[in-house]
């Protein structure tokens, strides 16, 4: 991780790909989000939907798991490097959560996150704050699922 | 599920409760969000949280449970009263989710939604769009997380 001063608004970082399949799908439909077309193929076929689909909460999670990767790569590098990783803070919230396009069994999803903006926290002493804009794109290169998200993230101690 | 046109705005649904237990924050976090303050009481006790505490993907997946349960509920009802129930569509999005407070394990959060807005939909004829309100608080009465959703919701055959 880099400190908030390292952090240049319009860098965008590839957080990699995750296949959704049927079983992982039906898994996370059966704990948050039971409806006919998460959890049954054929049901899912006779639906708006035509196939069995992803929750949109389960694309929503797998952002955070890639995000979470990449971090933990970022930290290693710098700790690599001989220098302490940067701490990642809370989020205040995101905004414009859209889900685009169905997310299908089988569909391998490419997210990507684009520095849109930051500022040094008013509230928070040694924090700021990096707003990104965070997208996943199908196969296809159809985007299916987007958000904006502000985290708090810690200056640099020099 | 009642028809679009029956929906009241201002109407508030209590969505029930859900306690978030340590075993299911870690199952979670393990699959989706695994930062140390979700995996791992002591280590998140050295956190800024100071307590092991939930995903708020995690928070965000128990609301969308909440709500398929009440909306079977209500199709159960209306089918009860010898009435087809109204179909739920999809969510073009959500705006302004934002995670207020931390959720602990042990804490047992209470999920309420509010209709602020409904409008015939112009791009899809037989749907109107609904726009809700949602949050949940902890037992001390904390609001600890809220969003803004709408969906597609059935308009009245008749």
């Amino acid at each position: 991780m880099i400190f908030f001063e390292d952090v240049a608004v319009g860098a965008e970082v590839a957080l990699g790909s995750f296949a959704f399949e049927a079983e992982d799908i039906k898994r996370f439909a059966r704990l948050y989000d039971p409806q006919a077309f998460h959890l049954d193929e054929e049901a899912a076929k006779a639906s708006h939907f035509g196939g069995l689909c992803a929750s949109g909460w389960h694309t929503a999670s797998v952002w955070m798991k890639l995000m979470i990767a990449d971090a933990e790569r970022a930290a290693a590098a710098a700790r690599a490097r001989g220098e302490r990783p940067a701490r990642l803070g809370p989020s205040p919230g995101f905004k414009d959560l859209k889900w685009l396009k169905p997310v299908f069994a089988g569909d391998m999803l490419t997210y990507a996150s684009t520095v849109v903006d930051k500022r040094v926290s008013a509230s928070r002493p040694g924090w700021g704050l990096v707003t990104t804009h965070n997208r996943a794109e199908n196969a296809a290169g159809e985007r299916v699922f987007e958000f904006v998200a502000t985290v708090f993230w810690e200056r640099s101690p020099g």
